[in-house]
């Protein structure tokens, strides 16, 4: 991918986005990249679909707001319904697979996956599905290494849920891999 | 304080100034604001000093980045010597008592209070000192209700250390009070 990445992930409230966009940016950083990460909050915050941002660049970030997302992550469908379809034409759409897009729309690349499912069935809690994604995104844009992806995971996950979240990361790899 | 409020948090990368960031931004939407949290990672992130900010405001926020802060937290010398400066003539300036400030400059309003050793000393954790802080903004700024306030603490710190943020929050409250 480009050496800018506007990158948006959506989904409810309880999935952890805010914690993936924020090792994502870590990482970039242990990267020697720029990164930005936010998250806004305003009326469309109480409709039940949240959302997190984070830019990564190589060069100095100047306008700091997500304006055309060149990746998109929806994890339920009322994100999917409000987000999928900012994702710019040459950008990724990822979506869990217990999504149905509008099919009158082209979205550009789609990936379509069972992040949800991996989470709850291969590494056995639901709850990590935030770090398959952050494998998955990882690995499919190829902007950080492995190396410092884990770095930033281990750094940002609780005691004691190491390896529950190291397996997460492996499976959003292996998810990526699958489609790549 | 004025409808719109930019905050800008620092201290070192321990201090979780990113959730009481978070905290403050959560706190503001159930008190039906609008609010944007973000961290900026760059070359000055790899030196010592980390920062969080938030807007919070009663109308839409159209730019998203601090740009001159109504009020600057700083918990640790080099956080301060990095940004107590930006701080805006009419703003607050919020200081550890720890800190020693450049006389030579006009900051404003500042408030130089005991923030990690009531951490430390009163609820028994220097670890909480964010939520000290957060307690202490909240107080003086008076943007954000003591209940959403609350809630958006529970909502965020570990399951278990309720009763422990509890007592940070409102030890914050105390030191507002005790400057007020």
């Amino acid at each position: 991918m480009n050496s800018h990445v506007e990158i948006r992930l959506s989904g409810s409230g309880g999935q952890g986005l805010l914690l993936a966009g924020v090792i994502l940016a870590e990482a970039a950083i242990f990267d020697n990249k720029n990164a930005i990460q936010s998250q806004s909050y305003g009326p469309e915050a109480r409709g039940g679909a949240s959302k997190a941002e984070v830019i990564i660049s190589d060069e100095q970030i100047d306008f700091p707001k997500v304006i055309s997302p060149d990746l998109v992550l929806a994890l339920t469908q009322i994100a999917s319904d409000k987000y999928s379809k900012t994702v710019n034409q040459q950008g990724i759409l990822i979506v869990d697979d217990s999504i149905e897009l509008d099919g009158n729309y082209n979205y550009g690349r789609v990936i379509k996956v069972p992040i949800i499912k991996t989470a709850a069935e291969k590494v056995g809690r639901s709850i990590v599905a935030n770090i398959v994604a952050v494998g998955l995104i990882a690995e499919l844009t190829q902007m950080i290494s492995r190396e410092n992806i884990e770095k930033a995971v281990l750094s940002r996950v609780p005691k004691g849920t190491e390896d529950l979240n190291r397996k997460a990361l492996m499976e959003g790899y292996l998810l990526a891999q699958s489609v790549l």
